[in-house]
């Protein structure tokens, strides 16, 4: 008997096939599991797939008495009690670093086309506004990326990669992290200071209770007048609120998101703005980011059903 | 007396007053010279200020006998007759590598643009297909940066600052130019055997006539179904309706365009393609390239009425 994987979020079918051929997959869709399986065919499901950030709590755990292994197809986890998985000896494992270049990408190709302004400036040539001369304020030169100072808020893989990408376009870069790292970059000790030196704020933090909001208005307010602040993290670190009124205000000068608050985002004040570039958090979705992060799936499940300690574990779980 | 200069590209207002605090300009706007100013106005005239891409032959040379520089704005100079100016003793001035990391940035915006599909994403958001699930078959994850081949065409400043930066992301990096650099990039002697190796190509060559439509619809389908084309240089050097046809038959997947064979460039068959993103003529568009270009001609403008020689002299002049 093929051993069972309950699949708890939605993922692209195409995603599925590979698994498919190892498991027998149980798909919700993202639909509510009871809505789509009896109890007995969810009787003795032992391993689950989730998406890091769709919330799995005690009670979703108790559902399924033999679970034995929750995995998270990407780097996050934070939508997983891992208190609760302790205490019911659920092992819980991720994809750590295996999309890590292809998120450090997006936040690259956010920040450079929020600074450059390059919806605008497409816009600018497709409208035959730049044909016909028409003058746009927007089209005005910015501030480059040579000497620039770019601030990383997180210093784990994703946050190196961003970094080493940064300083190859001949900008300064410093870090706020809870803790010092061994990596040539200017520590700052709090948000607030590193916010103050940088004009760039890039978010490659993990994101969790303690991180909920604390890019505020305050925090926005002091990367001064030609600010930018980029999220491929979790939208829970950004005050959006705040985000729209420093936009709106001119506070700041842009935004690039691949995250949100709520997810998938819909169109409201954030996306009315011209200064902002948002995507629909594809910063892991490239066809070998999703290879290396199905592998990571694989060998989790394989190890577990072979009664082995998952090789991607959740260091902290 | 203030020195006379003629200004006789069109360049924005705010630009030219630094200029102003110099020299006596006669800012023709772009507009036709004898339309602007009397014979007696531009009797005398020494020195010209134009952009290199626009055209000034012998004929425009010879409506100002007393002529002895010409200095261009930016790197580029392909517009400037450069016989034509050394048999009548012109000396031609320009401000190279000034510009450079402005450019190149613009050149990794483009191609991370255009290979991350940022702008198809962004609308996917803004409309709301993201909220409704929507299909899309465009937000397919396409390949990204990790281990990709980079083509590099042109090995100058540009182009060894678009190399540097396209290892930062993890990808290979070929180059060809007419000989071979001491660089850390694989060397192809043909645009041909590069287009074979690599799926992005970026083209960073000086424009001239050697290199007209050099980027034709056998170089374009050589770089694959994933491919990518990325100009910063001279729109001259692709064979603009070529790469229409490849991007309309998906002979390639996208392209991002600074530059165009007709500028500005007009809403057209490439205007309409959603895998292209087009900026216009904005790569050395920033606050610091702006200084850095103007510094070199206050620098040519002031030696050449000391009788010194331009310190950024076009080399081939």
């Amino acid at each position: 008997m093929t051993d069972k994987v309950l699949v708890y979020s939605r993922f692209p079918k195409t995603m599925m096939t590979r698994f498919a051929e190892r498991f027998d997959l149980l798909d919700t869709a993202g639909r509510p599991v009871r809505e789509v399986f009896s109890s007995e065919e969810l009787s003795g499901i032992r391993a689950l797939l989730t998406a890091g950030g769709s919330p799995l709590g005690a009670e979703a755990m108790d559902r399924f008495p033999a679970l034995g292994a929750i995995v998270c197809y990407g780097t996050g986890y934070d939508g997983i009690d891992l208190k609760a998985a302790a205490a019911r000896n659920i092992a819980v494992g991720h994809s750590p670093g295996a999309n890590a270049s292809s998120v450090a990408d997006i936040a690259m190709t956010l920040m450079l086309a929020a600074t450059r302004r390059l919806l605008v400036a497409d816009a600018y040539v497709k409208s035959g506004d730049w044909a016909s001369s028409k003058q746009s304020p927007m089209m005005r030169p910015q501030a480059g990326m040579r000497g620039r100072h770019i601030g990383v808020y997180g210093m784990g893989e994703i946050g190196r990669k961003i970094a080493a990408r940064c300083a190859a376009f001949e900008s300064e870069v410093g870090y706020f992290s809870r803790s010092r790292h061994d990596v040539p970059y200017q520590y700052f000790p709090t948000l607030e200071a590193l916010a103050d030196w940088c004009s760039v704020l890039m978010i490659a933090v993990r994101a969790g209770a303690e991180t909920h909001h604390v890019v505020n208005a305050d925090v926005l307010k002091r990367l001064g007048k030609d600010g930018c602040v980029v999220n491929i993290a979790r939208g829970s670190v950004i005050d959006e609120a705040a985000l729209v009124a420093a936009l709106t205000g001119n506070t700041i000068a842009g935004a690039g998101l691949d995250v949100y608050e709520s997810e998938p985002h819909k169109p409201d004040a954030l996306t009315a703005l011209s200064n902002v570039v948002l995507t629909p958090h594809i910063g892991g979705h490239t066809l070998e980011s999703h290879v290396a992060m199905q592998d990571c799936v694989l060998a989790n499940l394989t190890a577990f059903f072979a009664g082995r300690p998952l090789p991607h574990a959740v260091k902290s779980a």
